[in-house]
């Protein structure tokens, strides 16, 4: 039997019942009018866009998707539509995928495996499906899972027992590195392992720290890959089964490591910015890589005409950081302006000189100007409706070399989970066709200009050293022991251990930023502030 | 048979697994020789602290629990302890209550109930216990049973079916108003159900924003309350089982109900500052409200001598609150100092002045005062190692009545989850001896002072129906139908519930603070900053 699938990789937005219902309605006439198919099926709870969090807890939410799923089902006859949705049953509430079918939902399948891990709190809202659910579409016989289900074997052996001669699997997958190519891997050994196709359609666009990078894609039943979806955009897809199985199409390209980070940081920023309404972003621009990227993401991300940049200098500048800001600004047609700290700052020196008579100097002084900055970019923000976007990185956020309310102040932090030495390839990546970045950013010592002839190497370990330490001690959660073991110096690693655990509460008060590695701050991993731990 | 136990509500620290093992091992000599116990039951999680959230993803952390269980056994002989740890089997973790008894572990639990709500995410790290286990003590067996176990009738009732004569029950329960005696109710019904007596054993003390209060209770076969240690502070009680039955002894008092929310937010902050290791603190004293019951709720718990305050006025301020904020100080006897934020709000308006040319004043210069004294307040912090304490209540929180940066600034927040209207009636309970809070800050109408002639009533409603709408929309989740059902002007009320709902990215960078409604906001309320749901 020939069976035709519309796989819809939207970009919805969470809460907004009625206007994802919408998009599903234009994509479902789309499907049929023109695209000729049986059937379309959408990302995991599709009308409430993913996360909804403890949207989840109110009333409102799941009334409001009742009316969608009645008003669907009204709207559009003449194909069938596989669409996600909290689902409350005998007063539980499921993570569910209906099948709505000229008028009425005539099938609805339960998420039998709910994640509860990294940045996932399924069981926090749902209760576990424990049945299969398999539909006919236009004569073939499909079985219905939901994202965490196809990562274990019960789910699709399930569906097949029941007779499943092909799975739908509905999803929301969040990018990080190297997650497009493990998906397909598992679900390629998964189609296998129970000898049926599986379709998987993936969520794109950001929400908050996540970034659903789409790649929806379908494998036959010897686990080919025999048609994918493109990367960090929309698409809507039709895959065509001919007995069984399915005709080869189109396969988009896996951008490169690189490529596909850089796509996901300005589909983050993007979306951040847009769905929440703003009118644009302002940022402080050092003459350092690290806002140097920032900009250059954002630009990307938002037009250079809805970006403004703000070069701050002060006693500790150098000339070369502001001509180089001065340099990408013109290059990139932003708009820019300077406005130099040293009236505040010297303002708040005399205001304190009683309160601090006595003391010495230190990492006060340093703070106030970067707080300065801070006031100076939330003011034109405030004024202006536009967001200010944090440019510190990972490596920075890891360690605490960043001053809460200074350079941490702002709405949304692009590259806060990108480690420096990342930064500088993303950099590169930049710069692959035209010199974005001045060359001179990316090859001097990176240095904070808080202080005299201050350089970054001269309180942190060297970027190449710190970054595998924070990796294996973040991401992959090794003991110090283990990477002392892995041949680091004993001293640099406990250092860096313990400025990691105290910075806790700097992070806490962090503005959220694009999750790109296995394990980012905020959802991601949850620490307790107050810790004994060491 | 006699049988003899000590309750030992602790306040431990989390992630110190050396310290708490050396309270546990005091304590247990304590009992067996000063007490004549038999056996020392400890809160959940005795070992690690409550909760220890991702630390439990950490090797090193198992790793630790397993050489304090090793020396425990070791060192401490002829009294049984039972006390609770994270145990690793199979390739599973499960939150346990291990008996350990001269040299060896006799018996081990594992709970079967994970809460995962509210600020709960037990399912994130923990399986459930399937099996029930009844120990001897002293002859008696003895069913055990941690914290959620009790709330349901399942494990109690296995325990009762596996031959448990007597039921203890290992918690860590935090504070919110009216829980210690729904847990009383609760375990009181639950006895009177199955017919045996049962030991609850609470923890006490801070973590972040949970308050362990104590209060631990025996309640003997009938459901009839026999014994109740105090709340709020440390205790050792010994209770005594004769034929089975408990002896009647001490009863401590439930403290009233402003009582005991201010003894939680007393020894929430004396917590996070001590635990944080911090040298005290400092406050910006507004002589307003907020501030005045923060300087109060803080010289409790550090002691005055370890508290500075400081007056920013700025054109804006009255004389009357200047006057008031002085003499609160001085009543208290902390140490305090005025620096007029003029010299820096002029110099911001000065550099900006290009920036703004051709716009009109607005809340951009509010929040730059608001930040100006945000920088004065860090930079005292950074310089002298005294955490800052943030003065915002939970209604200004609620509606974004803050200013990021500026006043939200801070370490922690004591009085974050205190509606206004509470604040009023913790004042009047801090006054409740003699005047720590000048008359007249309580009665004058409540104004930000951040422009002329300003009052909160001029944006907000008045704080009596404010805090009602607040209280259904955030701690019982109301819908804005059903509050307006409920008499409320529908303007106010989707007014109010758009402010709420816009405000989450502010809330999200905001200081931790002492949880003591239903539902705070932080892990307690986990709402998605973009978000279409209005």
């Amino acid at each position: 039997m020939n069976l035709k699938i519309s796989l819809a990789q939207l970009n919805l937005l969470v809460g907004d019942i009625a206007g994802n219902s919408r998009q599903i309605m234009d994509a479902a006439i789309f499907a049929r009018d023109q695209q000729g198919a049986h059937a379309i099926v959408f990302p995991e709870l599709t009308l409430t866009g993913y996360p909804p969090e403890d949207l989840l807890l109110r009333s409102e939410l799941l009334e409001r998707v009742e009316q969608a799923l009645d008003e669907i089902a009204r709207e559009v006859y003449g194909v069938d539509i596989i669409l996600g949705y909290p689902r409350c049953q005998d007063g539980k509430l499921f993570n569910a995928a209906g099948v709505i079918r000229d008028g009425e939902i005539i099938a609805e399948y339960f998420k039998a495996l709910l994640p509860n891990y990294s940045v996932f709190d399924e069981k926090r809202y749902f209760e576990s499906g424990t049945e299969p659910c398999v539909v006919e579409l236009n004569g073939v016989p499909v079985g219905l899972t939901i994202c965490e289900d196809i990562w274990y074997k019960d789910p699709a052996a399930h569906a097949a027992a029941a007779g499943a001669k092909l799975l739908l699997n509905l999803n929301a997958s969040p990018f990080h590195t190297g997650k497009a190519v493990e998906r397909e891997e598992l679900i390629r050994k998964r189609s296998q392992e129970i000898g049926l196709p599986i379709a998987y359609v993936n969520l794109v666009g950001g929400q908050d720290e996540l970034v659903f990078d789409g790649g929806s894609f379908v494998v036959g039943a010897a686990g080919e890959l025999t048609q994918r979806a493109p990367f960090h955009q929309e698409a809507q897809t039709l895959v065509e089964f001919q007995a069984g199985t399915p005709v080869t199409g189109e396969i988009a390209p896996y951008p490169d490591e690189v490529a596909g980070i850089y796509n996901t940081l300005v589909l983050g920023v993007r979306d951040y910015v847009i769905k929440n309404g703003f009118k644009g972003a302002v940022l402080g621009l050092s003459g350092g890589i690290d806002s140097a990227l920032t900009l250059a993401i954002a630009a990307d991300a938002l037009g250079s005409e809805n970006v403004e940049v703000v070069m701050m200098p002060s006693r500790y500048t150098s000339d070369m950081s502001n001509e180089d800001a001065i340099q990408q600004a013109e290059t990139l047609g932003v708009e820019h302006r300077t406005i130099a700290i040293e009236p505040a700052f010297n303002a708040f020196l005399d205001m304190l000189q009683e309160e601090f008579a006595g003391t010495e100097r230190d990492v006060t002084e340093e703070n106030i100007q970067a707080r300065c900055r801070g006031i100076i970019l939330m003011a034109i923000s405030n004024k202006k409706g536009k967001i200010l976007l944090t440019t510190g990185n990972k490596s920075e956020m890891s360690v605490g070399y960043a001053t809460l309310y200074g350079d941490m102040a702002g709405g949304f932090a692009p590259i806060k989970d990108v480690p420096k030495m990342l930064a500088y390839r993303l950099s590169e990546y930049c710069n692959r066709e035209r010199e974005i970045i001045p060359r001179r950013v990316i090859e001097r010592p990176p240095s904070a200009e808080l202080a005299p002839d201050q350089k970054d190497s001269d309180s942190l370990p060297p970027y190449e050293v710190l970054d595998e330490i924070l990796s294996r001690y973040i991401e992959h959660e090794q003991s110090t022991r283990e990477i002392i073991d892995a041949g680091y110096d004993a001293e640099t690693v406990r250092r860096v251990a313990r400025m990691v655990d105290r910075n806790e509460y700097k992070r806490r008060q962090a503005p959220p930023g694009v999750k790109i590695t296995r394990r980012a701050f905020g959802r991601d991993r949850r620490y307790p502030l107050t810790s004994g731990f060491n």
